[in-house]
């Protein structure tokens, strides 16, 4: 069945190696399907209508391969992105999997760890360029602690600053054209993350060495396992400049990372999510892909797996057809109007106002304190475009 | 009773004139307590053995009152504070109790609030340095929203950082040496508030034009709304040099803003705040007081809001105690070389190295994977000291 | 505007009329609407559709408020139900907002205070009675603690018991047809509530002495601020037979108590609730009233108020739509019985067996492990359905 | 270093064979650590102190285990059980590990996984019995789903029901004195599991055939996971007559289950554990094993797994002598007294009085509603014997 919703490249739509091919192994049980090789994932993602591609070296080869077999894989994967014509949009390291990444990468507290996973890293670098990845995502994923004392915070701040620093050297001297996209976690793994939200990312990329070179990877599930709201993430890193990529999926509140396809869990966040990225578009913030990273649950045979990755994709296009539906009905720009959404765009200040224009200011106190602000019946038009009535 | 964990100025301990003032209105009930004048709060502040005061402007004055009402509760309030020697450490404004505030004040939607309000915060820096006030807190309880369409975020960062230029510009021509401190919230009163963690003000305040004076106030019910960990986001603020303030208080994670007294809720989280504000003072990256911000429960009497706020500064002696206890235990010393702690201080990097000195880097991996962190020797540690056992 | 989801008495619709009527005060501010009398919420309700209506004595009449008061406000509510024909469905009574129940009310620690509870709820079972509401919920939002020594739990199921035992005998000499629906929650305004969630209420009810009067209303909000699924929890209250009544609104996960109109926050969520309600109707498990209870945000005026008001039927019959067309859709029903859920209802046990007949049972254990269960695909038509689009 | 804390068999500590045993693969990497037999584990732990063990049947020998292999491996963990005199506590089957089971057990939509399963509970419940396990406990870990539509829940709670009536024919049958202890989840590693938490399970223990044999075992980490307070679920549980075993850990709130040992994570909620334990068995309400099931952070070698085996007993001991010291301290009791803790033990109707005797009841409302609850000063003597000062 083909209709608008039916993706094509032209879209962008990309998605890990890893999410299609998770063999669904968790803490509770072994895998429940076969390992994917990358090149499989290659051209059945072309076949669904994916545009681009995101891998973790060790998705494509292993950990302990030898130079040929791991030559042989990547030989594989190229093939198959040439036979295709999937994009690699992004690339990223395993600093994770390994028993030896235990406690961290950049700051695992062993010394030796630190300068094993820097080689790690500018090695895929040079394969991701090689590949044309223009952004390579960090996901810090066990740079963290299960108890207080376990990590000196702001020495691993420091490593963290240093490695970064070393990196953006790399690439430079390199003559890559490489940008780094931090991606946040509150939690899990460890019991606690470095850099647990895109605020303290956005934060901690000021005081990089090459801070130009790096931003942000937002994703949904990340962000609301800490129940903050996702849309005002991207729209918070769109306005510091540093939305450089996206990991769109599912979840449900505070508990584990459930990693679900685009569109199920947080249904209205899913809504406001692709608002706020259609905006970066529209505005020229953002220019990524609109990239997926999900995990298709443990219940799902090979079928299930391209069901839900098709959907990822179904769910966005019908996503942006209504959000775009909804910033153009006459009767939501009438609402935003009544609730003064556009006069927030007016600086508070006039031209050439000071604060001694309105030191002494008076205003209708009882006036503004009784009126309504109309943010019920704007909500309630949202909804209706959700629901796809009305 | 009065013994080594008995508060004295010298503690430098602070409350807010709201905390102990507060009368125990919520959602679901009225006042369970008599309103409190300033005056009072200050005296019996003094007698337990604190060192100073935070005012909003509303605990001394109304909202309403008129101008010779207004001078005699200040009058009163500053006869307190030179009757008990107590000083203000700290000033902030009410912008989220009338209902002119209902959709904020410095992102309010309408124009006319945001200009109102930022002429009442300037009102209020005039008196906070009368007072010497060195420290404004500025908490955005209502700048958010319910719902996605209600709130143009960039639009409202860009009317947040015109708020801080405006009053940046406003005490730099005053000649006033007051530093702000942001305070990050989540959510409530607010669906969603905005710059709702510490990394996401410590990002907003890198775009301010006065970003000197601007710094964050982390409270530990705050933060661990969104289920993240205090004493981590203190190390980063100081990390960034930006630790201006601190609201001490008890929370037991993601639900609503508790405002337990300080020790309650999280004890452990409490140890390991204490650990890192000790942190900070001793590395001369945190001068300020040791602030409560806290709420006696509505079950209280008069009586029990003492017996709360006498305890919140105990609580505090306590695990200062326990901490430098544990900091210089020489077992502590052993498990944190044990678990390589102190390694996480080495740059990764030697001297002159690099990254082309460890991109061909070749370690042990087999025994770096298997080399255990020893994290629970450490950790079981920290609990006997703070169980005061051992 | 007037539309198929237009509600009509037929859909039977009813609201607290507290929730219209709330004036907006919170912990951080007072109200921003003026108080509503319960007799201009009937007239305003029937207006809009609505088919009856639930209250808490102090909705009608204020706690303090002299007998003749209390009469003339009652004979105002009740000219107002036979002028529009509203029905009350529900009543209930406030045993949470006045001072004196600051430690809850059938579990609080005077003994004095436990006994004046219960005097007031058999007067307002009189009441309740006479207006014809045969369902009585009771909210027990004060009963609980904020800390651990402050409440002996099992003696307060004791109390609890007790006082259900008492008015359960109450009704049952009045020859009143009046059943009890108890409403858990699991913190907010207290620490934790005793009681906190649908599972907790069911199991107390079996050791009730009249516990064939007594079931459970469950509210969205609160079973999601325990991460609970609220469309499970009415199933199993279902399955109890002990859906007494329901409190549909919005909430956005583990957080303060929001009370948003129903449709928002979780918009999955609500699909799901509606199914599972439709489901208990279809089966002739429940018959009670589409009951909302809700808080229309602090930021609107009256008219806001209205609007979110209708929304929440509004909404109800959109998704009530969409889960029968759900339920009828032929492809549907095959993913269904792809993802085999109509075999759940087929007995594991054949007629006859017992657990002889399968204690040695081979199968095919590599063919059952392999074989996927096709939810994504089920899902996503959920979905689109919700999406109202395909 | 032996002192008082020092765990002796006669504390009836015991341990889950996979607690200890746990290789430390998640969803984001493999084992860190070697698989461990049975046998090496029950040497160990008697070693540190324990007095037993629970296990599930594929803790001892794997799934495919061909029989000879299976009567082996239960001969080495025999033989280790005898050398020791470790008791077998409880026991239980291992179904949610094996792809099998990916839809659950008991519930799984396909009726052939369903049948499988009770064969696997019945063949081990032989086994249980011939090692002298008094309790079963079952835990439904993939008994539940991500999405609405994929498990009719009414039907599931049908077949839930029917196992136990089958397995409680079959112990009855046997001759078996075996009892069930349910363990709730909320999730993880399913969306939503079936029987969230201790409530849901007490109420759905009402319905069994053999509801006698059945109770709970709640888990500190589970419970917490959504937010609840364990210790007064716990006492819901005594209060109920159905607290047949506890699961002792640690957690941080809502999010991934850390299974951290015990004392780690909620320190404050560890102590009303301890409390609510002791007042159980001091009762005569609980006479199960003081059972843990945590699991050693991946971060840790073997070392370490005993270093926090060994400090789960030694906190467990910590926090007795704690709950002891604070109960019997006379300023405790004067707390209680005024905070009336005692006085809601006394029945709210005096002997003889029914509800007739308090309908028209006038009380000092003023005085009581003044009245102050004197809850904080009760809390911080406790928080003070936890410190252990004063």
């Amino acid at each position: 069945m083909s209709d608008k919703y039916t993706p094509v490249p032209d879209d962008k739509f990309s998605f890990g190696i890893w999410t299609v091919g998770w063999a669904a192994q968790d803490v509770f049980g072994p895998a429940t399907r076969a390992p994917m090789p990358a090149d499989r994932a290659v051209h059945k993602l072309a076949e669904i209508g994916a545009y681009g591609v995101n891998f973790h070296d060790n998705d494509v080869f292993d950990f302990d391969d030898p130079e040929t077999v791991r030559d042989a894989k990547i030989a594989a994967f190229r093939k198959a992105l040439d036979a295709t014509g999937l994009k690699v949009t992004t690339a990223t390291t395993n600093l994770f999997s390994h028993p030896i990444f235990k406690d961290g990468a950049f700051t695992h507290n062993d010394r030796d760890v630190r300068r094993f996973a820097l080689a790690k890293v500018m090695r895929n670098l040079d394969l991701a360029a090689e590949l044309g990845a223009g952004v390579y995502v960090c996901w810090g994923g066990r740079e963290g602690a299960e108890s207080g004392g376990a990590k000196n915070i702001q020495a691993a701040l420091d490593r963290m600053k240093e490695a970064f620093d070393i990196l953006g050297a790399y690439v430079t001297d390199q003559g890559y054209d490489t940008r780094f996209a931090i991606e946040p976690k509150p939690n899990e793994p460890r019991g606690h993350i470095l850099l647990p939200t895109v605020g303290h990312a956005l934060a901690f990329i000021n005081e990089l060495e090459y801070s130009d070179r790096v931003g942000v990877n937002p994703e949904i599930g990340h962000e609301e396992m800490a129940g903050l709201d996702y849309a005002a993430g991207i729209r918070q890193a769109l306005w510091h400049g540093k939305l450089f990529h996206i990991d769109l999926n599912g979840q449900t509140g505070p508990r584990y990372d459930q990693d679900l396809r685009f569109g199920a869990g947080n249904v209205g966040g899913a809504f406001w999510a692709v608002d706020a990225i259609e905006e970066g578009i529209a505005n020229g913030q953002y220019s990524g892909p609109i990239h997926f990273d999900f995990k298709p649950p443990r219940t799902e045979d090979d079928d299930g797996v391209w069901v839900a990755a098709a959907a990822c994709m179904r769910n966005y296009k019908i996503l942006r057809d209504k959000v775009h539906t909804f910033r153009s009905d006459p009767r939501v720009r009438e609402a935003l109007e009544a609730a003064r959404v556009d006069q927030l765009t007016v600086p508070t200040l006039a031209k050439g106002e000071t604060w001694a224009s309105i030191k002494d200011l008076t205003v209708d106190v009882a006036g503004l304190a009784a009126r309504g602000m109309a943010f019920e019946r704007l909500d309630q038009l949202a909804l209706e475009h959700l629901y796809g009535v009305g």
